[in-house]
């Protein structure tokens, strides 16, 4: 029998990524142009799932959803002196027209919606502003691009918000981080450590900047969405002012989240997949459950009309099945749907229609069950969501695993030359730390990532770099 | 009572439909960039749920989703000649990166899926090829622009199948058709005219084009979804090549069509839509039903949790409904929810406390109905058939009135210039008819429209311009 697909994703998970997008055909890097790629169905499927799912979490919690122009005039571009700085060398501006202006393709939309939040905000009526956009930016990235994780272009949703006081945009941080959550941990699986980035890598216009930080199988992690606390910088370069109920005027305070999708689901595929290829969660999966009519010599019709009931009953109650009718033997369905990541295969054979029972095989335990098939729609949903806890769980064990504490330099460099994840006391994230970072960014090649924003945890002795007073308990790692 | 619109769609159409676009919150035209508009929530949220059908349309008649990139490379763009003559003038470039190539913002995907597809494809075993995306594309329209009918950029989906033979190519044509007619015209309520372009105005590329014409208020007409037979120009270009069951090698066959759905939106305002504002089918409006709760001294406890009630039973049932608790007087919501073209209004008041049923308002027909409160979300579904059918009748009769028979030129200049479509005898289609075209193109600044795709109609006497025998009855009007 014809193994689809065998490499070890611990051992060597750069090889596994590269060849579960192409065998699973998830996307194709053919297309020629450096840092782009071509999104094939399978991976179209799922990223469509994931965007919808994340939509209408944006909905639940008030974002209305809008569609911005993707070209930017550079004039516009210019007004956030931090940003337009921050911004410029990753931008691709457009060749001039004769007699109009530069335009840029959007790296992100602040300075494309935050000139319209001028026009559109007037009176403490009109906030809080909440507005999203699903769209696809562009980032001239020199480093080495990586499908899905880093590309010149990649999917996302933004949402842009703006209120009348400094507490609501706190506290919509917040609302941010849960949604993350919520969303990123809860339904794709994805764990995360929310960090308070240092000033000196914080976005490019913002007061500050909670990335929120997963983790790959090699250990390295890898920014999932951010969240940005603009307090009024933009509103003051925009002018988005609003008359406030004691009539008086002042500029809003801004917020901006960015989930990237494409780099969800990179992260979607590298945690959950095993040897065998994909571990799709239920939730996302583009086929949930997929039927396979096994050989009969003379029932063979009745297996086929069976199948056909079954799928169609998934239909109704809206599970994504098929049945798998190909010529090929069952051995090669079976490892084909395997290394897919599809979560359930319902063999239908004899046996099966004797007993009235199908037998279900479930992906990520590899364990086969029989199941009544007057349950089985239920069934497979309880599987289903079981199925998402244990990926989830799993998950979270890895992450928690990889964190690990250090008191001395020394330490924190062997930690993270082991592919785990340092936590030590650190002198402070303010600019005056800056200096401390440098070891972890040029000894160790490393990444600073910041502090914990969803807990305090207390720092206890001394900076492990300088030696001076702890203010903050800080963690780094090699990032992607 | 404050009416909030009240403009004669009849009379002053353009007006109306700049004014509406604005008062409805549609999308703004004030972004500041030519041909680049900002789509509102309200707008935003109709063209997602145009896009949802569409897109599940397509899947049904087996197209995969995939999303390819929106730069293509320079090289792949002059690939096919006619191709590369008729786009250029409307592509926007990239300035160069050092070292890399030339990119174009896509007008159109071929150039960008195609050179794939000769990846993709090896053997009659991989056909049919199927596959659409959802995209924004860019074309740079030097002639005046207009909001959704001719942008810069705008929202589309685009599909491109490969066949092993030219008489599944030719059914893919009609299947296009179909669709179009399934999803536009059933669906959004837009009827169309199946057109074959004369061979001067086919798509660049193409052995020839349907472009499916649709009407406006003014009697001009805009081409809607087009779809193109591009025989082996392309697979030729391209080398998309396929080994056949015989062993030999063949280019496939190609077919692409291109569904606007920013542009279907505006077809669905203007031609629904009538002097107080938007009438929105029920189908894709963003709230289907606006729940009113009436003023009322003793009673309005019992009315709020009554209107939470409807409101929640209607979301288990997937109906997009709001409750309206704003501050303002029943008149300014009615009319407020009148201008947004929500179909149906529910009023809570005492009286229907009392009679345990609902008034309900019915945008179309202004007509005020009582439902039973226990039979309300299955009437409401009816009802919104009901209105939906009663939409699409009165633009198909719209649409048919507009046609007049046309037995000589000067009847087809008056025609045309009276906001009407001229139907006539013509000498063909093919290049030697362009002369006699060039009458309608200059003398009436109108277009050829072409000749009917979906019927067979037959042409009696001579061309109503040269006066030789007419070979086709051919359409001509204003057009957008």
């Amino acid at each position: 029998m014809k193994v689809t697909f065998n490499i070890s994703k611990e051992r060597k998970f750069s090889e596994w990524y590269s060849e579960i997008l192409k065998k699973a055909e998830i996307l194709d890097i053919r297309y020629g142009v450096k840092g782009f790629v071509v999104i094939m169905p399978w991976g179209a499927r799922m990223l469509e799932k994931m965007y919808r799912i994340y939509e209408s979490a944006m909905q639940r919690t008030g974002h209305e959803p809008t569609f911005f122009p993707t070209l930017i005039p550079e004039d516009n571009f210019k007004l956030e002196a931090e940003h337009v700085e921050g911004f410029t060398p990753e931008v691709f501006w457009l060749e001039n027209k004769k007699g109009e202006e530069r335009l840029a393709l959007r790296p992100t939309s602040e300075t494309a919606m935050y000139q319209m939040y001028s026009l559109w905000i007037r009176s403490w009526r009109d906030l809080p502003l909440k507005i999203y956009q699903r769209a696809n930016v562009f980032r001239y990235e020199t480093k080495a691009t990586r499908p899905l994780i880093r590309s010149r272009e990649f999917y996302w949703i933004e949402s842009h918000n703006c209120f009348a006081t400094k507490e609501e945009a706190l506290k919509q941080v917040k609302e941010d981080i849960e949604m993350t959550d919520s969303v990123m941990h809860r339904v794709f699986g994805i764990p995360f450590l929310p960090m308070k980035r240092p000033e000196w890598d914080k976005f490019p216009g913002a007061e500050f900047t909670i990335g929120s930080d997963s983790i790959l199988p090699d250990g390295r992690v890898i920014q999932q969405p951010s969240t940005h606390m603009l307090g009024t910088h933009f509103s003051k370069a925009f002018n988005i002012k609003f008359v406030n109920e004691r009539e008086k005027e002042e500029f809003v305070w801004q917020t901006c989240y960015g989930p990237a999708i494409s780099r969800m689901m990179a992260s979607v595929i590298s945690l959950h997949g095993d040897d065998n290829g994909l571990v799709l969660p239920y939730t996302i999966a583009p086929i949930q459950a997929v039927i396979v009519p096994m050989h009969s010599e003379k029932k063979s019709n009745e297996i086929k009309k069976l199948c056909q009931k079954i799928s169609q009953n998934f239909f109704n109650e809206r599970i994504d099945s098929i049945v798998d009718y190909s010529k090929k033997r069952p051995g090669e369905k079976f490892f084909y749907w395997e290394m897919k990541g599809v979560p359930f295969r319902i063999e239908i054979g004899e046996e099966e229609l004797k007993a009235k029972a199908a037998t279900v095989f479930v992906r990520d335990t590899r364990e086969k069950i029989k199941v009544s098939l007057k349950d089985l729609f239920e069934e497979i949903r309880n599987l289903g969501a079981e199925y998402d806890a244990r990926l989830t769980g799993k998950a979270e064990e890895f992450l928690d695993r990889r964190i690990v504490d250090c008191d001395t330099k020394e330490g924190v460099k062997k930690t993270i030359s082991g592919g785990k994840i340092a936590r030590f006391g650190f002198c402070s994230i303010e600019n005056k730390g800056k200096k401390c970072a440098a070891f972890v960014e040029e000894e160790c090649s490393a990444r600073l990532m910041g502090v914990r924003y969803d807990k305090d945890e207390k720092a206890k002795g001394k900076c492990v770099f300088c030696n001076k007073e702890a203010s903050v308990v800080a963690y780094a790692a090699k990032s992607y």
